[in-house]
């Protein structure tokens, strides 16, 4: 049977707001910051504490409604009521479900693997693998360093490793997921520089060739009205949709109203499920993110901006090469911009390159978490891709050479990186015990097939 | 004769930087903006100790050359040195120039005509007519209050001017000038709004049409890459270019080159004198100022911003009429937005409507002007304009009925709301001579023709 078994969880916090919100000055922030690198060099006193709480704190659970904003102080003195002032960073727990920032990207998932390993220790079982983890807490200020470090422990930590697990993820709906592949980022930043510095509207507006407009000019070039990407070679480059995914996006359930309600619109891009979830998953999209440079405060400024730089990403799939992506996007910019024959100077630059992430979804790795959540849900799982990037599961699989799979147990409707954030006990316990049946599959997987 | 004389005296700092940085917490700016206050309120107590600084220190000024860092405090004692940490907020004196923020925008006019005031009562002369100060100094915040300040004293402080003189502009070159002209200036926000809140631009990105695309593409069909606005109806309203105009425009003195190098560009939008300097006084331009609510950060985001507003401005000149352009507009923006068949919401909004101000250059007031320049500078005044918006000249016009001239004494390379702002003592000196002049030629103005 297996002898070493890989589990990687990223613990991430919802940290977009973290990473910027630090340089802001925010304390809560700088407090977040500390719990993180706290998380980073010690991980499991922290989780043990949760871990470990005792069963008459559990029992306070099961009466969620009688929660009142007195109780954990007045009648559950045991109740590990973590919360001040920046309540936020911590999960604390109301109404069957598990608030914070970052409760289901990523605590509750590393929590949940650490519970299945307490499990077989608890029963005095034997784990049927050997389980080595990986917590990340720095992913949203971008993991620098973690590359490093996979690529220096090939041939020490992960030497006898098998497979790969990584949870940073969620399900589409109720039903439960497993997750094949995920887009890559080809992040651009197109700089126009125009005067040698801002200068005043009303006093030059009319002489000079202004780079925001050129600017303008350019990125509306990026894209279409209906989300056609206009830039040539790109579409090419992409696989096209075959007959067997067509079908798997037709079976898999998605609410397309649940979704509109979620995020507040009343059209999307594209009005049927299939078109929808392949333009999620398996084509790529551009976004405007914003412009640096210009004036971007509340109010009224009447500047020229001397200098612009815009931020744009398109996401990656197969079969896209950022190294190619780069160079046409490059070419088109500057082409689209010679045309407006304008004085200013345009520099386009990626600084970002991340590819994209699909595996088999008939590895043994996958018929084993299918197996698994039929035993724990009595039902077969969505087969199903995540239109974000995590760039490590990219970089695990060329340097490890190992398969990776990725078993998400976050709720469809958990609110990543946004206001009120959770995860509900429901996914949180059943979720673990996915990941304690999925310890025992995967002991099951024939030698000879890894 | 005349019987009673209104200067207005427009107190500005150069407090764009002012204004913004305040609300960062710099307390260099804190420290301006108590400054400020204090001009608006006891104007006289810190200029007057300008005004009276005693010959000997004169004596120094007049060897500029020997200026060292250390030569302020060891070799002139009665240098009125007024440096800090917070140096530019007050006017300092080195190497012929007076530098400062708002040195020439609008500190030594203001002391100018304190002086020009001051020769008089020193030679115990009485003035050749009477004078009231107004001295503003706030009008970097928007001068709130001014306009209604100045409707309510139209019957009492105002009831006796004959003429109003502003003196908030520059010269074109080193030539003087008269400012018979103003552009307005209608300033715009284009608001499109999409989903409820900010979103992931992997997860959601390809699935929503987003707010930042939409507001990029209307931006782009504000104006061509040659300047040409594209706003139907702003061209039709414009009053055409009289030969007279060309003419007057043909004999200014105006260095192409050095207005190149000053903005640190190698082309300008035309390629020859008139053109340039027709559109930068008498023609409107758009400028697009910034965008609020995406990313303007230094780093790289993957967001897709919710709710985006651009802002931009059109600058006026007769004929337009501002609340006709906010009507083109409006009408413009909704018609090609809804070409694109966006389900997000656009709200277009005009927060500024200024209209332009022109002056007749044959009027009295303005040939007083070309006497009191011919006697002092023994040359012709160039008649220029300003690309820029001065509100309250138009203001003043229009609730005193009273006719208006612009006489600027600062430089052309001052640097207005920029670096190391100055003036020169050549402009100061002369300048001063210029208003004394101006107070005696106004003073011949037949009383019939006013």
């Amino acid at each position: 049977y297996i002898i070493v078994m890989l589990f990687i969880l990223l613990l991430l916090f919802s940290s977009a707001c973290f990473l910027f919100s630090f340089s802001s000055g925010d304390p809560g922030d700088r407090y977040m910051y500390f719990f993180s690198f706290f998380f980073f060099f010690c991980p499991f006193c922290w989780f043990l504490s949760f871990a470990l709480l005792p069963p008459p704190l559990l029992s306070c659970f099961s009466f969620p409604l009688s929660f009142s904003p007195s109780f954990p102080q007045s009648k559950c003195k045991r109740f590990m009521y973590i919360i001040n002032k920046y309540s936020d960073i911590v999960i604390f727990i109301l109404l069957g479900n598990l608030y914070g920032r970052g409760a289901s990207d990523n605590k509750a998932p590393v929590l949940a693997w650490i519970h299945a390993v307490e499990a077989y220790q608890t029963l005095s079982m034997d784990l049927p693998v050997n389980v080595k983890f990986v917590i990340e807490g720095m992913e949203e200020t971008g993991s620098n360093g973690l590359d490093a470090m996979i690529m220096a422990q090939r041939d020490t930590f992960f030497s006898e490793v098998d497979y790969i697990i990584i949870s940073d993820c969620g399900w589409l709906s109720r039903r439960p997921a497993l997750t094949y592949g995920t887009r890559g980022n080809c992040y651009f930043f197109a700089e126009v520089e125009g005067p040698k510095q801002d200068l005043h509207s009303g006093v030059y507006g009319g002489t000079v060739i202004e780079p925001m407009t050129d600017l303008i000019g350019i990125l509306d070039t990026l894209i279409s009205p209906s989300g056609k990407i206009l830039i040539p070679g790109i579409r090419e480059a992409v696989a096209p949709l075959s007959d067997e995914e067509w079908k798997m996006y037709q079976d898999i359930q998605f609410d397309m109203d649940n979704y509109k309600n979620k995020i507040g619109v009343n059209q999307l891009m594209y009005s049927n499920k299939v078109d929808l979830l392949a333009h999620m998953w398996r084509y790529p999209t551009v976004s405007i993110h914003g412009i640096e440079g210009a004036f971007s405060d509340p109010g009224t400024k009447t500047v020229i901006p001397a200098k612009v730089t815009a931020k744009f990403s398109i996401r990656q799939v197969p079969d896209m090469d950022p190294a190619m992506v780069k160079k046409q996007v490059t070419d088109y910019l500057h082409s689209v911009f010679a045309k407006r024959k304008s004085p200013n100077k345009l520099k386009v630059t990626m600084v970002i390159g991340a590819k994209p992430w699909l595996a088999d979804t008939h590895h043994p790795l996958y018929e084993a978490g299918k197996v698994a959540i039929k035993r724990v849900f009595n039902m077969d799982p969505d087969l199903i891709r995540e239109g974000g990037t995590i760039p490590i599961a990219r970089t695990f699989q060329d340097v490890t050479g190992k398969s990776i799979i990725m078993m998400p147990i976050g709720g469809f409707d958990d609110g990543l990186h946004s206001q009120n954030e959770k995860m509900s006990r429901y996914n949180y316990i059943e979720g673990t015990k996915l990941f304690i049946a999925y310890l025992n599959e995967v002991s099951q997987i024939k030698r000879t097939s890894v």
